[in-house]
C-alpha cells in the first residue's frame, strides 16, 4: 500500500490514474513528464519529527509514506540514502556566508546520487515481476543501476555508447551488468534502448519518461530538510543536465513543507556548464530549451536535449531560484576548493553546484550572510583524471636526508 | 577528559603512563606496540544500549568513552564511521551459512577503513598543536590522511614511493597534501619519513609505532557489535597486511564484551595473500614473522614486514580464530562474487576477507550454518583496473535493431 493517489502532467495538468501504467501524459507525449501525487494527510500522520527520530532505518525507505513503493520487497539490502550533510565552516567564512553545508552523495553505494532513482526503479521492477531493468547511459545512471540490480538479484541491461569512462565502465563490468555496447553516440544508444525496452518488457530506468525516478531523487531534499530540523537554508545549489535531480528537489522540499516538516522551500539554483546550458538559456528566454551539441568536461551534466526541462524550469521559478551557467574552469576550480577546504572530493559535475554558489556570491546574486547548501552528486573517484587539470605529482627526489630537507623547505615545512 | 588510564606493552606487559608521550615500549622498542587501556567502569556507565540508541551522532565519536580523544575539537566535520552492515542473504545461502553480513567500509569519506585511524590521528594532532601530520604510504593510509587533514584545516606530509596507483594519487593531489615523492621503494620512504617526523615535530600517522591508530580502527568492531544488537556473529573475516586492523578488531570486540554490550568475542580470521603471508606463517610456526619480499595484486595488504604482528597474533589466538592465506586468483574471484551477488564493489585487498571465508567453508574450517561477518576495507573505485582480471567490455555492435536483437539473444534476454 502506497499513499499515491494519482499522476498529473506537469505541462497541461491532465491527470492519469496510477493504474493506467502510463509513464508520460497521454496528451503532451514525451514532453509531458508526470508528477506523482500523494495523500499528504496520510503522509503527515505517518511522518513526524518523533517518528523519524525513532526510526533506525537510515535509508530512503524511512520516507516510504512519500514514495511510490509498497511493502518489504522494497527494502534493498544496500543502504541507499542517509548521506552526510557536512558543515563547511572555513568555506562559509571565506565566501561570506552565514552557513554552508555540503550534502555528500559521493558516499552512496555506487558513489553517486543516481542510486536514489535506481533504488526506486529496482523496487518497482521487482514488484512488477520484470525480468530486467534497462537504461541507456555511459555514466552514473548505468553504474548505479548495475550496482543496485546486482544487490537485488535482478538483471540490468545497459545500452552503452562506444566511449565510456574507465571507472564507470569498471563498475558495470564488476557488477555483471548485461551490456549492449553500440558503435554510436549516446542519442542513438538511447533510441535503441527505448525500442528494445518496450519490445522485451524490460522495466525502463529512463530519466524523463519514468516519473518514479524523480520520486527517488527527491529524497535528497527530504534528508536535507530532516537534517536541518525543519529550518530551510536560504539557497540550495546543484548541477543540472537533464534537470531531473534539480526538478526533484523542488518536489521534495514542497512536500516536506506540506506535511509540516519544513518551514519553507529554499531558493533552488540549477547550475549548468556553459557548453551544455539549454536549461539556463530557456530560463532566461522563457521558452522551451533548444537542443544543442553539448561540450563540457563535466560528463554527467553534458546534456544537449534535457529531458526533464519542464520540472527543472518549474523548480527554478516556483522557488524564486534560477538556472545559471559556469565555465569549465570554474567547475575544475570548484573540485579543487571543495577537496582542499572541505575534504570532499567530487567529480566535475558533482562540484558544479558549488561552482554556481561561488559565482553567485561574486556577482551578488547570493546575499552576504545567506545559509546555503550545495549538493555533491558524485565522487571524484568516478573521474580521477580530472585532477590532472589543476595538480600534478611533484618530481621524485633522491632518497636521502638532504634532498628531503630541501623539499620540506620548498613546502615551507623545514 | 578521556577515560584512558594507561598504556601497556603487548609483548612484556610493562606499563607506560600516558603522560610519558612514549609511543612504543621502553623495554621492547619498536616490536613493543602498546595497548591503550581505559577505565571500563566509566565506559560502561557512559555507553549503554539506551544512550547509543538516543545518540544522533552516527560517527565514531559516539564511542568517545572508548577513544583517546577528548572534547569537541575531536569532532571532524566529515562523518567517519557509521558505515552499513549489509545482509547478503543470497551469498549466505550459496555458502551454506546461517547468516552473512558485509561491513562496507568502502563508504568512508576517502573510501577506505583507514579513515578511522586518520580521524583519531588528526584529532590528536590538533589537540597537541602539531602543525602537520606525517606518514609514508602509497595507498589508502595516505589518501585517508590527506582527506581528513584537508577537512580539519591541517597540513599532511606524505612520503610517497615513486610508483603510486592513479586513483589514490589523485586523492592526494586533489586534497592538496604536501608530497615528498622519493625515487625509491616503500621501505626507504618509510625510514626517511620516520626521521623527518621526529626532526620537525610532525604528528606521526604510522601503523605499528602509534598505538592510538588501532583505537580508531577498533571502532569497526564497536559498530558491528552495536548493529548486531549485542549478539556476536560466530566468525569475522578481514584482510591482513601489517595486522593493525585485524589486531584492533580483537580489542574492540573485547571491550564491548567488557562493558556488557556484546555477548562474546567472535572467532577472528585474518586473511593474507599467499605472496605476502608472514603473519599466516608465524601463526602456524609459533614464532615471530620472518620478513619477506611481498608479491600480490592486493596492494593494500602487500606487506613483507608486518609492523603490528604481536597484536595480530594475539587476535587470532585469543579469539579462537586464525590467520590464513588465499591465492591472488581467489581474491580476484572474491571481488567478482561480492560485486555480482551482494552489489558491493571492493578493491582486491578489500575483498580478501571474503576470499578467506569462501576458502574456510570449502575446507571445512567454518562450520555449516555459522553466522559470519566479512569486512570490506576499501572501495573498488580505488583500483578499477583490477576488474580487467575477470571481465572485459564486449565488442561494440552495429547501431541497428537487428544487431541489438542478436546481442540480447546472446545474453538470453531476447
Amino acid at each position: 500500500m502506497t499513499h499515491v493517489i494519482g499522476l498529473r502532467c506537469v505541462l497541461c495538468g491532465r491527470e492519469e490514474p496510477p493504474e493506467s501504467g502510463r509513464m508520460v501524459c497521454a496528451r503532451c507525449g514525451d514532453d509531458g513528464t508526470l508528477d506523482v501525487e500523494y495523500d499528504l494527510g496520510e503522509a503527515r500522520r505517518a511522518l513526524t519529527r518523533e517518528s523519524l527520530d525513532a526510526d533506525r532505518d537510515r535509508s530512503i525507505w524511512r520516507y516510504r509514506a512519500l514514495l511510490p513503493v509498497s511493502g518489504g520487497e522494497a527494502r534493498l539490502p544496500l543502504r541507499v540514502g542517509g548521506t552526510p550533510l557536512v558543515p563547511a565552516e572555513r568555506l562559509a567564512r571565506a565566501l561570506g556566508l552565514g552557513a554552508l553545508h555540503v550534502k555528500d552523495d559521493g558516499r552512496m553505494p555506487s558513489a553517486s546520487l543516481k542510486d536514489r532513482a535506481s533504488a526506486v526503479a529496482v523496487a518497482l521492477a521487482a514488484e512488477a515481476g520484470a525480468r530486467a531493468v534497462a537504461c541507456a547511459s555511459t555514466g552514473n545512471a548505468a553504474s548505479s543501476l548495475a550496482t543496485l540490480s546486482a544487490a537485488a538479484g535482478m538483471r540490468s541491461v545497459i545500452f552503452l555508447p562506444e566511449a565510456a569512462p574507465l571507472a564507470k565502465l569498471a563498475q558495470l563490468l564488476a557488477h555483471g551488468a548485461d551490456l549492449v555496447r553500440v558503435r554510436a553516440g549516446y542519442d542513438t544508444a538511447f533510441d535503441l534502448a527505448a525500442r528494445a525496452t518496450v519490445e522485451h518488457g524490460f522495466y525502463p530506468r529512463n530519466t524523463g519518461t519514468n516519473p518514479y525516478l524523480s520520486e527517488g531523487k527527491k529524497t535528497v531534499a527530504l534528508e536535507i530538510a530532516e537534517d536541518m530540523r525543519g529550518h530551510a537554508p536560504d539557497r540550495v545549489y546543484v548541477g543540472a543536465g537533464d534537470g531531473c535531480i534539480f526538478g526533484s528537489l523542488y518536489k521534495g522540499f514542497r512536500e516536506m513543507v506540506a506535511i509540516g516538516l519544513l518551514d519553507r522551500v529554499p531558493a533552488l539554483v540549477g547550475v549548468q556548464a556553459e557548453g551544455a546550458a539549454p536549461l539556463a538559456r530557456a530560463f532566461v528566454s522563457g521558452g522551451r530549451p533548444e537542443p544543442i551539441e553539448p561540450s563540457t568536461i563535466a560528463d554527467s551534466i553534458s546534456v544537449g536535449r534535457p529531458r526533464d526541462w519542464a520540472k527543472a524550469l518549474r523548480a527554478a521559478r516556483a522557488s524564486g531560484g534560477a538556472i545559471r551557467t559556469v565555465a569549465d574552469a570554474e567547475i575544475i576550480d570548484a573540485v579543487r576548493v571543495l577537496a582542499r577546504e572541505a575534504g570532499i572530493f567530487a567529480e566535475p559535475a558533482g562540484a558544479a553546484g558549488f561552482a554556481g554558489l561561488v559565482a553567485d556570491r561574486r556577482e551578488g546574486r547570493c546575499p552576504e550572510g545567506a545559509a546555503a547548501v550545495v549538493i555533491v552528486t558524485g565522487s571524484g573517484l568516478k573521474d580521477p583524471g580530472a585532477v590532472a587539470r589543476f595538480a600534478a605529482a611533484p618530481e621524485p627526489i633522491a632518497p636521502e636526508t638532504r634532498a628531503v630537507e630541501t623539499r620540506l623547505a620548498e613546502l615551507g615545512l623545514a
